[in-house]
């Protein structure tokens, strides 16, 4: 693995060094390393590319971290990870995609990513998409990820979009059996001329079932960023989201929930708002000794924690 | 005018008698009387069904009426009514209408509404939709309303479907300049099987213009209801838009606002809350005396009002 490749696997999986527990990686289309352990078992796919997790039930405190390194220009890939959690497990799943690009054409990563995730399970997923390298090539991620939260189990996922993806479709859909609980954050920041769009698709299928789907965005430059997110509602549940977005420079940014009730006890409610950073909040700073552009980047850096 | 049109009247324009100013009374298909005053000019338009409506710059503390009732089965009508409203005006519109069905045909009326206002007009626009009879005939009304709002002028707008409708889709389309300020307040009950639409579109053009969108709902029994807006940022604006609805019975509820910012000094939020009537309101009430059908009654009405 070459200096580009482990810079790239830092950003995204903060590793440093080969990971403890099951582990996959994946650099240029192929699988360089995987480690299996008892509890956890790691499969290529024998018809499409990607592989399936198998997580025995019961396995608690343990780990998969499955990070993505792509630093070839012009190499395209569309990977199927499938997640197979079993009940009473308590994993930690780290996956995230690093594109390096210094070539004229587009680098792209397509990952679809399912989780069947059993009775009780508690599964806390954490993704991170980051882009370098100076080609005029484009580095372009479209994460698919569909989630189905068996009865009692409960799903905290971190999305996160560091910097230098410069097209991005992020399309995420759970259900929800009875009494199961899903937490997303999203925090995504976007510049130059980059697109992001986000949608979440949110069925709360079952009784006493709950989403809370939060997402951050900031959008510099000429940057264009779209939000949709529904939830419905088909049971007595209850359902959340809220987008917080600040608009810098000459981006563009929309913000588009939609929640419906098809159920009498269902509570849903949503919440946006989209703004520029306060005037006294930089002047605050600047008085500690920070100049204006260092002021933004200090509440953008908190706005984004 | 008959009982039933008198009846009708009452509940979508408050009228007991002839009003005192400007007025013009729509009833099955035909104007039935008008009145001009010297600064308001109420005249048929020649092409289609309708009528212009001038008012004067300057012209304060006036009003117009302007009710349609329809009280013959099966009657279907397209109406087209302009506001030209000058600058400095300080003016009251009441418009509404009223159907009642006895027959097993649809009445149908739909309303097409254009406002013109002036610089540094204010105008307050109150229109009620009403629905009786007990008719297999639907009645059904699509309201579509267009504003143009000069330099700092401000629409307050108040617009309200009592009961007995049973096809409404609504349409709001607004455009702000410079310092214009736009307030809608809509409330909207169904029951039955009735389906409610209503679709808000606000331009924020001018420099410190606002918007403020809120709607209160309420569906009953196996109702539908769909609330959708989008807002605009194209300036240094501020918007707001706001849904609360109560759902009962076996009714459906989609909320589904929009707001794009085009400009980083557009401020824009929205919130919106689906939910069904809390217990302990209802308990509180019946402490009082009240059985729980009464209590809920009273909710929803101080909801509604």
């Amino acid at each position: 693995m070459d200096t580009i490749q482990k810079m790239l696997l830092e950003q995204v999986a903060d590793l440093h060094a080969i990971p403890e527990g099951a582990y996959n990686i994946r650099t240029n289309g192929e699988s360089t390393a995987r480690n299996s352990t008892e509890h956890i078992e790691i499969v290529s796919k024998s018809e499409v590319s990607g592989i399936d997790i198998k997580i025995k039930p019961g396995t608690k405190n343990e780990s998969v971290h499955i990070p993505v390194v792509l630093s070839q220009s012009g190499m395209e890939e569309m990977v199927y990870n499938d997640f197979y959690i079993g009940d009473d497990c308590d994993v930690t799943i780290i996956a995230g995609c690093g594109i390096h690009n210094e070539g004229d054409s587009d680098s792209r990563h397509d990952g679809i990513h399912r989780f069947f995730i059993g009775r009780n399970a508690h599964v806390k997923y954490i993704e991170k998409h980051y882009g370098s390298g100076d080609g005029r090539g484009g580095r372009i991620m479209n994460p698919q990820t569909e989630v189905e939260l068996g009865e009692g189990s409960l799903a905290e996922m971190e999305m996160v979009q560091i910097k230098g993806v410069d097209s991005t479709v992020r399309t995420t859909k759970a259900s929800l059996s009875e009494g199961a609980k899903l937490v997303v954050t999203e925090r995504l920041m976007t510049h130059g001329e980059q697109k992001a769009e986000s949608q979440f698709d949110v069925n709360l299928d079952g009784e006493d079932s709950s989403a809370n789907i939060i997402s951050r965005a900031v959008a510099r430059d000429r940057s264009v960023q779209i939000f949709k997110s529904v939830i419905n509602g088909n049971a007595k549940c209850s359902g959340h989201t809220e987008c917080d977005a600040i608009i810098m420079d000459n981006a563009n940014i929309s913000a588009i929930p939609e929640i419906t009730a098809n159920n009498p006890d269902a509570a849903l409610i949503h919440e946006a708002a989209i703004g520029k950073i306060a005037g006294e909040q930089i002047i605050k700073l600047m008085t500690l000794g920070l100049t204006e552009k260092e002021a933004e980047e200090e509440i953008v850096n908190g706005f984004l924690k």
